[in-house]
């Protein structure tokens, strides 16, 4: 069994992007700029965006947080968009989720310009994925797919079986790991909370993604010998330590990792490979507008 | 065995479309009208516009069908766009591919008003498809999910197994059916050229969309007792009859009906659901434009 350490694989991709970012500054260009939006003081929320300032600077980006307090109207909002769409000094910009309730959060995302869009949640890159185009990968698929191309691991004609439909990680996980490609060409199963028996379907897999949500899910029953196994869960579960809690995945590690060929650790599998992804994104965006 | 008959569920649908049109017009409302755009010759793409523009009159739509030689220009052809975006006349509008070599087919579709976008391939109308966000949805899935519909067939659970993954019917359909919704919540497999073993999955399934673009790729030994099977290929094979083909689907319909509770044929199956779908789509611009 081989743990894919998203953390390592994280911090190698942060070395190449740095050194990415001064070559380009050496050579006189600008420095990525990613802005990030945040509205209200929801703990995680910040935490969150402090992850990503601190991501930039390590990388040489330049980053801006704007903060507004939770009783901003939608249209305020709508209207500091359209000031970072036309700001010429922002290659790309997230709006961290989730919003106060009274602000449509679709209204929101459709308003950001799509060139700018490195969170990859606008209808247009959405559809993009869907398609097969380049496009802004959203984070989590993006660092799954990015893992799963740094390890190596062959996907092609291989069963995927995902767990899980939401719009920021089964589904397009599903679509681009069906589509042909690198890191595609598998025979894609979805599976949800309306599935019957899944155990039946993961039983048949090569690969696992789990983003099901529910703690420590996937048994060691339901996995076949061999497989390989990428946990997308974390869940704080009441543990007797320090701090009084340990973080989960969707996977019963103990028992199901000695089953697996490769399998991400919670923490320091996924997690770190999604905010590489956001940097990959605002490289990407700053070299199209160069 | 029950056989889905696409053309009596969209003669039908016809006739509520008929009738809705004329409720909307004796209300002093405007026709829906609909307007394709054919580039050159192609005798596939004549026979399909003139289908469109039968159906038109069928339902009361006005249609307008705007020809123009091969060797126009991308540019050309991007301004005739323009001017169908603008016009205020026009509802939706569609242009039929294949176009000629030299133009590229995904330029001119991301110049449409997804707002007008009836065929749904806009990334705007894909990317909100994939979102389960109410949005054009391209006729073959849109049609496929209308029959099913039809013969109120159960979805909710089953296991779809979808041979295909292309963009105008194997991703969109298999997106529709695992969508939390009335015609959702199924367990979709999605196979292709690259699934190692398709008879293991599709011996599965609860429900079959064969849309693999291989004549009579589906046999007898690769389907459960009572499946659903929907049949998207159609393809001409040399017959000994006047005129010297007949046509037929993905499925071996002779061996596999037998297994079947409900099955389409080919032709009057898939086919007829099609246009149906567009002449829908427009009828929903129509609306949201009134």
């Amino acid at each position: 069994m081989i743990l894919l350490n998203g953390k390592e694989t994280a911090d190698a991709i942060k070395l190449e992007i740095a050194a990415e970012v001064e070559a380009i500054v050496s050579k006189g260009g600008r420095r990525p700029h990613l802005a990030a939006i945040l509205v209200g003081d929801d703990g995680a929320s910040r935490t969150y965006v402090a992850s990503k300032e601190k991501a930039c600077s390590q990388v040489g980006f330049k980053s801006t947080v704007l903060r507004f307090p939770a009783d901003i109207t939608e249209q305020f909002l709508l209207e500091e968009i359209t000031k970072l769409n036309v700001d010429a000094d922002i290659d790309g910009f997230i709006v961290q989720l989730p919003l106060p309730k009274h602000i449509n959060e679709q209204n929101v995302i459709n308003a950001i310009d799509p060139s700018k869009d490195v969170d990859g949640f606008h209808p247009v890159n959405v559809g993009k994925l869907s398609l097969g185009e380049p496009t802004f990968i959203s984070a989590t698929p993006y660092g799954i797919i990015t893992l799963l191309e740094h390890y190596n691991i062959e996907t092609k004609g291989k069963h995927c079986v995902v767990l899980g439909r939401s719009n920021i990680v089964g589904r397009p996980i599903a679509n681009l790991l069906s589509q042909k490609g690198a890191v595609g060409d598998c025979t894609v199963t979805m599976c949800h909370s309306r599935t019957k028996d899944i155990k039946s379907y993961t039983l048949q897999a090569d690969i696992i993604i789990a983003a099901i949500g529910v703690p420590q899910f996937l048994k060691s029953d339901m996995v076949k010998e061999g497989a390989v196994v990428v946990d997308v869960g974390i869940t704080r579960i009441p543990a007797d330590n320090k701090n009084g809690f340990r973080l989960v995945g969707d996977v019963d590690f103990e028992t199901v990792a000695p089953k697996c060929s490769y399998i991400t650790p919670v923490p320091g599998g996924v997690g770190p490979m999604t905010i590489i992804s956001l940097l990959k994104n605002t490289l990407r965006a700053a070299r199209n507008r160069a």
